[in-house]
């Protein structure tokens, strides 16, 4: 796994943020914050580029949300100083699928497009940029929802893998609470990232950092190295713009 | 203006339909049916490539859509002989908006991203993809909203400029009141695309044509070309993925 100066790192998508906020002419960024640690990088990271006043949180829980995550995205907005305001999806969401029973990954693609939704709605009321969360590791094996959680004007750690997502926040006031907290989508009670993707970040990570320095993969398990291969063909389409024939046929 | 050979045209545009679908494994396509000509013509596509059992059309009016919206779509969808079904979505605008005033932009952008979010529960529900309805014109002057109408698994017409939508669907059987009708995104009455752009899509084709061939664009009005080149610069953004540092900092 490569070693990163983190210092000149963090500096380095400080200037990322500051450039692309006075070239586009808007105000801020604003930022759902899910009580997880990429949001909470992402937000940290905002407001250390571009001061506490111009950054703003969105914390959007679902009435089935863990109670903790709301805790956390609010207790991480005080310790940066930054404001926020809290919507609840749960109308948007049983409005759609009533008393039907749908599956969870359903439910949680309708969530992230709800809460899409709602930051770019208030990024045009308010005139701040949507600043997205992914990180690189979510990014490569399409543990994301498409026009959802990715849907943002611009990634500030999705050149980061998730062990390095870890690493970096530990640069910043971000409660510990939130660094040490088990990975998950918060789509279902003790849901887990590193369970349902069949592999933990350590191994995942070092297995898409060997695959991008097409380096040997002789010493990794052959059943992980294949089931990553797996997630990353599986989503390639997630990862793209919709395809289009070509040029028309000109007589 | 280039002039197309539509008949070849169209059996490329469906045979990508076919093989698309074939290698996505998917059992049919998705559309959402507005009452206008762009949804029209994607729907008949598909249609007349994969047969109309595996092309569905969902229409998704607002309470303040125009009434003709809904009828030409019923009417296109029975002429296809295609099943559809309707779903308003006035609840999920009305739930968000409240009695606040605010943009019909942010509105429209809002109900487009909520139809998104529809075709694609609908889409899991069906294993139907997607299928898009923004043609050329609209794609280069940014008249779409990002993450919402352009939202899509593939894109049939994305190369087609307007006026070549509008020759193309005559070959098709589309309702003549979807062909004559004025263009409109239908967010408020009378709401016209040509007008609120500020040029008609005759024009605006030319322009976009002859840059698009680099050609010596001094015959054209020199406002219009002016008008054309800001709706490409400023929309330039919503053409891409969201932009991200490049590759860390190793130590």
């Amino acid at each position: 796994m490569r070693k990163i100066d983190y210092k000149k790192e963090i500096q380095r998508i400080e200037k990322f943020l500051q450039d692309y906020l006075i070239q586009s002419g808007m105000k801020g960024y604003i930022v759902g914050v899910s009580g997880g640690i990429d949001s909470a990088l992402s937000l940290a990271l905002a407001q250390s580029a571009i001061g506490k006043e111009k950054v703003y949180g969105v914390l959007m829980p679902y009435k089935e949300s863990h109670p903790d995550s709301t805790a956390d995205g609010i207790k991480l907005c005080e310790a940066l100083g930054v404001g926020y305001e809290t919507q609840d999806i749960s109308p948007f969401v049983d409005e759609w699928f009533k008393d039907s029973e749908v599956s969870m990954l359903r439910k949680g693609n309708w969530m992230a497009r709800i809460r899409m939704n709602i930051l770019f709605d208030l990024s045009a009321k308010m005139s701040y940029l949507v600043l997205g969360t992914s990180n690189y590791s979510e990014w490569m094996t399409g543990y994301f929802t498409q026009f959802g959680d990715v849907a943002c004007a611009l990634e500030p750690i999705g050149k980061l893998y998730k062990t390095e997502v870890w690493e970096m926040s530990r640069h910043f006031d971000i409660p510990m609470s939130i660094i040490d907290k088990i990975p998950t989508a918060d789509l279902w009670q003790d849901q887990s990232d590193e369970q349902e993707m069949g592999i933990n970040y350590d191994d995942l990570d070092a297995i898409l950092y060997a695959m991008s320095t097409s380096a040997d993969l002789q010493n990794f398990d052959h059943k992980q190295v294949e089931l990553v291969q797996n997630l990353i063909n599986r989503s390639r389409f997630k990862r793209k713009l919709a395809p289009m024939p070509e040029t028309p046929c000109s007589l």
